[in-house]
């Protein structure tokens, strides 16, 4: 690569987490078998371990999600880390003060990371692009584009049950054109080389560039799930009714709902994963959401586990830091 | 029982703490004597005891009390335990997330209890009947239902100043028929074993269940506080007035609200409680709330010590505890 | 001194800080010097030390500031102590409930420590007046009175810069008389015996009571910044542009603003410094904020140091401490 990449420090070590785009499979890799070593933690009685004892980890979100800012809390308190969470919407931003200079404030007092949750497409890039030498950045997702923790604890749910990427079919199903966590998937199955891709959903809903990544779209969804061993359905964001991207929710619940019936034509033992939060009903039915198949609930688990492992690696590195400005 | 009682675990014990309802006397004095164990902590110079380190809480405050979750998140803190606290209303339940499966969500995250605060009774037991195995369920006011925490706190106080239940006489004086607080109490005194239960009030804020419980039942304040040894004054909510419930604040205040003419036909040494906050000069006037009687801000430090105790003790059970489906 | 200074303990030492007026040349040193002890820890790679461990601070913010807030918490969560933060306009005050109740339900709970944000002066002075003897009260600005650990921050950029204050030239420019940050300077300036003062800004702006702590008065911004070691600039209140005691922006940028051409009349090696958060074009020029005489965000990281150094000293007092009422 001529330019070097953001998301890594000068020996090649993951700083930043913006995006699975880009990443080698072995940085890939490394996180999924991180993660495997704190899948244990949260089962234990006593759930925290004091590698991050000392730093503290500033959730600036700018978008808001109980859900997110929930597991990025609890996955930073235990690895003993201080926690701040900032609600941008009271901050002083709102007195004039530009992002920048709020982003400098925090550094100057030695704060050590950002998990920044944001609107706009880029955002976190944008940060990070900006932030000191000793301060790490993490995408809890911006706009359309990415979700990268989101995308791995999806990879780590996968390898946890499949193995081996090579020799799986995996079906990613609705709106694939709006959805960030989508992108960081098909980044991510595509770098670890999974054995087929498909994306299953309306024309509208299905942007162009799927192609690039050797994906196989259908828009008959039985179909596209016929022998897949995942199924990854994509929440619906409501709001998409009001345009004209989309016919009512029971129309689109027949067509790409996930029931039992279209389950049927996956293999016996596929899985059923989902994002969450679930619209009962509307992309997914509550028998299969529910079933025997789904591993949604485990999805929530290995999400503490991936975001454990990132900020672990993000703020373990040896050798790189530097206090730069502060002193 | 032929039911199995919800709050106590296969072995009896506590395992929920929902209302003092239906628990036995010795499950009270249990939380009574624990307490004592944590009351004098508040006073120590480093007020934290490690017992639920490594332990994660959630208060779920579906309606809003700065004060209640004050109290428990402090409880928690001196336990050692990290505690997240959920504004429902901003949360991804408003996204059209079902209340169970952000329940799932949280037990998914590890989560080992829930510290519930809701406008409808009930709400709190219906969490812990949908809660996984390993997960604990405090109600911290759940309608007009139950507020157990703070009716053991009072027993706590009273038993104190007091000693022996079986020998005293308590009044409480007030709007009953609206209290979870009074309805909390009168099972508490109830199951341990109180010499003499009066209420005290205007028949329309007295329910006419109170009977069940052997109280005397007095409209005249002067005539119900004759002789008693402890005098818990309700707080009076001034949204009643605008029904047809009460008359105006100035005329409650001369029939029923606590004045030191009132309080001189108790005995000498009656003690004078109070849940807060107080309304003063509409139940009770300022020179008995911070007279020489009252020992409200006292039920306040034993909140804290009876939080801690019940606490310490739904989470520190042996043998019951397991991952359940999360693994 | 007739009447006892409220700030100090009966054995002399420090246990409210709610101005720099009135307290000695030794007690505002003794800040330094332990503020220094704290300048390192930031920089660690833990940044944490145990003197507070156990103990509870609250702040209680009825003014909102993110910014101010943050580095309390990271203050007083790097002396490990435990952190209530408590929206004033969700809590109890809002059903009825007096300050001074909150208060002693704070007390009650064996909170140790009060940090007070409010719009009115005088309002930390009054909580302090009305605490139990174990509590401390720090001021985090109260209306247009002081702001004093945000003084002391400025003394502490200001020594470590240049050393002895006897020999240097300090002016203060802008809004001298709405400025809280400006009052707490000029009192710690004057205790320390600063070589020189000026105060430079429009007629409008600059309270008559300046000229009693010795101060020169400049209208003109060049003949007041010839030769000065340190330049203060004071953070601009937009709102004021409304009412009729200053001129447009711009007007008030090119009188007032600070850029490299009016700072090249002082000295050499003048530092610049300003309390933030900055308006860009308004006070201060982006050049001159962002150039190398520019210790804005030293003041950020020095600003933890001096609170980390204030509540140690306030909670570490040894002898003095009672439980009070609260047993």
């Amino acid at each position: 690569m001529s330019k070097p990449n953001i998301q890594l420090d000068s020996n090649g070590r993951l700083r930043h987490f913006l995006t699975t785009e880009g990443l080698s499979r072995q940085h890939l890799t490394e996180i999924l078998d991180v993660a495997e070593s704190f899948a244990t933690v949260g089962g234990k009685s006593v759930k925290k371990v004091p590698l991050l004892r000392g730093k503290t980890i500033v959730n600036l979100f700018f978008e808001t999600s109980t859900r997110t800012r929930t597991t990025f809390e609890l996955a930073a308190t235990r690895l003993s880390a201080d926690v701040q969470s900032i609600n941008i919407a009271t901050s002083a931003t709102s007195k004039g003060e530009s992002l920048l200079d709020m982003l400098h404030n925090l550094e100057a007092m030695h704060c050590d990371m950002f998990v920044v949750r944001h609107a706009d497409s880029g955002a976190a890039h944008f940060i990070a692009q900006h932030v000191a030498p000793h301060v790490s950045v993490i995408n809890a997702g911006d706009g359309r584009h990415a979700h990268p923790t989101q995308g791995m604890l999806d990879m780590f749910t996968i390898r946890r049950h499949k193995g081996d990427f090579a020799n799986i079919k995996v079906a990613i199903v609705g709106d694939v054109l709006h959805s960030r966590v989508a992108r960081s998937e098909i980044h991510a199955l595509n770098t670890l080389g999974v054995g087929e891709l498909r994306i299953i959903g309306p024309k509208t809903l299905i942007p162009p560039s799927v192609n690039q990544f050797g994906a196989q779209v259908f828009h008959d969804m039985e179909r596209g799930l016929d022998g897949v061993d995942v199924v990854i359905m994509l929440r619906l964001q409501k709001e998409r009714m009001k345009g004209a991207l989309l016919p009512s929710e029971s129309e689109y619940f027949t067509r790409y709902g996930l029931t039992e019936e279209k389950l049927a034509v996956a293999k016996p033992d596929a899985i059923v994963m989902h994002p969450g939060p679930i619209n009962r009903g509307v992309e997914i039915a509550s028998s299969v959401a529910d079933g025997p198949q789904s591993v949604i609930l485990e999805q929530v688990s290995n999400g503490l586990a991936v975001r454990m492992a990132v900020m672990s690696m993000v703020l373990g590195r040896q050798g790189e830091k530097s206090n730069g400005k502060e002193g």
